[in-house]
């Protein structure tokens, strides 16, 4: 992704490896800081995961790729490694996903975190071309969270065909969602639609709904963390609001998507596991106090939609309706590197 | 309403008037601050309605009702206070009624504000004595934005059933939706139950639909700042979310107003006027930043749900649907006096 610092420009992906250093982009610092991380070892892996200083599940595949390299480059037990690397976050496929790919090739770990990591960037850019076909000109297009290059190493899953549209000349415009508790679409998505010079504009989440009502949103697309065989999914919380609205309102509602973020080996979406954070993320903005402090706080990170309010998913391979995904199954074969090496 | 000021209890309302001073507790800085604010001509009140020192549609009537006698008793054009009382803020409509109330009674303005202050009062105490009717033992009852007791002088609109729900000891459970951008669940519902020792949990605005979802909300009941004929009404932005994401997971979902919300002149909810307040309460929380400064955001305070997504109305008079409030228009019979004294 193209990044300007003090008036030049630059390209950088969210995470990279220099090994045995994992080098990320701050998340959670954007967009007021850019720094980068250095990752020297597993526990320091584990805590930029759970702390969210790489977040977005492909981009946490990719950090949890290179976390199983390194572990073999520093001469640890990498199984252990990946154990712990899994542990940090419950509900994105991806980082499940990319542990046993690399694992499952752990003479060669370091050239397989990064087939892996090129593979996401290649997914992430086809769904940008495959997504750009669903847009038309002068669209007004509302994403929640950021499912964007941050989130996906580079491109975008969301933002991806957003990019493309932009890039071939479509003009589209952006509601982003701030996406409370920890703000994401306020921080991360503005931060990256300004960089791209894609025309956006910041709403209090409770406003999505309103705009749909008013015919101001002609196009929603999302991204995942994890996708069951039937097509329900996990994403961000508000999403399964968004997609509700988007149904009632007649406006087509997308998910965008990589294959390492589907997950067939559930069923449907009441058996992901949804990851509960801290009350302090919904009872203080950046340290400050918002609630009275004798006041609880309920914090589920994630929820799940149900396949009815998906319009598509937007994938590598292409766009497919929630009856269509077992066609993208077979492109995987059952096997991960199989689906890794299959673009 | 009982507030716990450095351990000692004592009883305030919203707003209140010691001629030719109007006082209110200061909505801003709650819950870190707890100030009374002194209002000495229509100037300050213009502001504080504005800037939302004071808000809450029945609250903001009364702020209005005591400005003109407060203009009348510093001396001045009280037809002309009254105009620029009216245009602080568009879509409440109890500031119009408020304001026109008191001017048809302009020789005793002063005794009139008061009269209509009580009025709204006791107003919110039956609606808490009717809503309550609605909430069995043990209830989830989700709530948006602040419709207590700062927001309607005392009692509240949506929370007063629920407090009467405690007082009757029925142990409800209140899911508070923090309500961006200005936090009002946050920061003042949530205020607003501790004070009250009732059980609750703030949860961002994202959430409340997946909570619906899963089974975890039994009712869900919101104030209004403006109800329409058909029943159509306007409240802070992302009441529309609420309502059709309780729809769609069969939670009834009921809007607790005084008579002097409902504007019978307005066929339907698409003539109410909705406010757009400055991208700043978005872009930033407490003055800091949290979107780049060259993205913008987009505002609406308000929005207006359709009749069709709302179970009942709760009044003073009692609980009615949206076919039945022709019967509820017959108790002010067209004249603003009687609707005043009818209770």
């Amino acid at each position: 992704m193209k990044i300007n610092i003090d008036g030049k420009t630059s390209d950088f992906k969210a995470v990279w490896y220099e090994e045995p250093v994992i080098k990320m982009i701050d998340q959670r610092i954007l967009p007021e800081s850019f720094k980068i991380v250095d990752i020297r070892n597993t526990k320091e892996l584990y805590d930029a995961i759970k702390d969210m200083t790489v977040r977005g599940a492909p981009s946490i595949g990719a950090a949890a790729a290179y976390g199983v390299a390194q572990a073999r480059a520093l001469g640890k037990d990498i199984e252990e490694a990946g154990k712990l690397i899994k542990s940090a976050r419950p509900t994105a496929y991806d980082l499940f996903f990319a542990v046993d790919f690399v694992l499952q090739h752990k003479e060669e770990a370091s050239r397989y975190a990064e087939k892996y990591v090129d593979s996401i960037v290649e997914r992430s850019r086809l769904i940008g071309v495959n997504g750009n076909e669903l847009i038309g000109n002068s669209k007004k297009i509302l994403t929640h969270c950021n499912a964007g290059a941050l989130a996906s190493v580079d491109y975008g899953t969301a933002l991806s065909p957003i990019r493309k549209a932009k890039e071939s000349g479509k003009n589209p415009f952006v509601w982003v969602d701030e996406t409370r508790p920890r703000l994401q679409g306020a921080r991360l998505t503005a931060w990256e639609l300004v960089q791209e010079g894609i025309e956006h504009k910041v709403i209090a989440d409770n406003a999505a709904g309103f705009l749909m009502y008013r015919g101001q949103v002609d196009l929603a697309i999302v991204g995942a963390d994890r996708i069951t065989k039937n097509g329900d999914f996990a994403n961000k919380i508000g999403t399964y609001e968004k997609a509700v609205l988007a149904k009632e309102n007649g406006v087509s509602f997308y998910v965008a998507a990589p294959l390492s973020t589907f997950d067939f080996s559930i069923e449907n979406g009441r058996d992901i596991p949804i990851e509960v954070r801290s009350e302090e993320e919904v009872k203080d903005i950046k340290g400050m106090a918002i609630s009275p402090r004798e006041s609880h706080a309920y914090n589920p990170a994630f929820d799940v939609t149900p396949n009815r309010y998906v319009t598509a998913y937007i994938t590598e391979y292409g766009v497919y309706k929630s009856s269509e995904l077992q066609k993208l199954k077979g492109k995987g074969k059952e096997s991960i590197i199989e689906q890794i090496g299959n673009i």
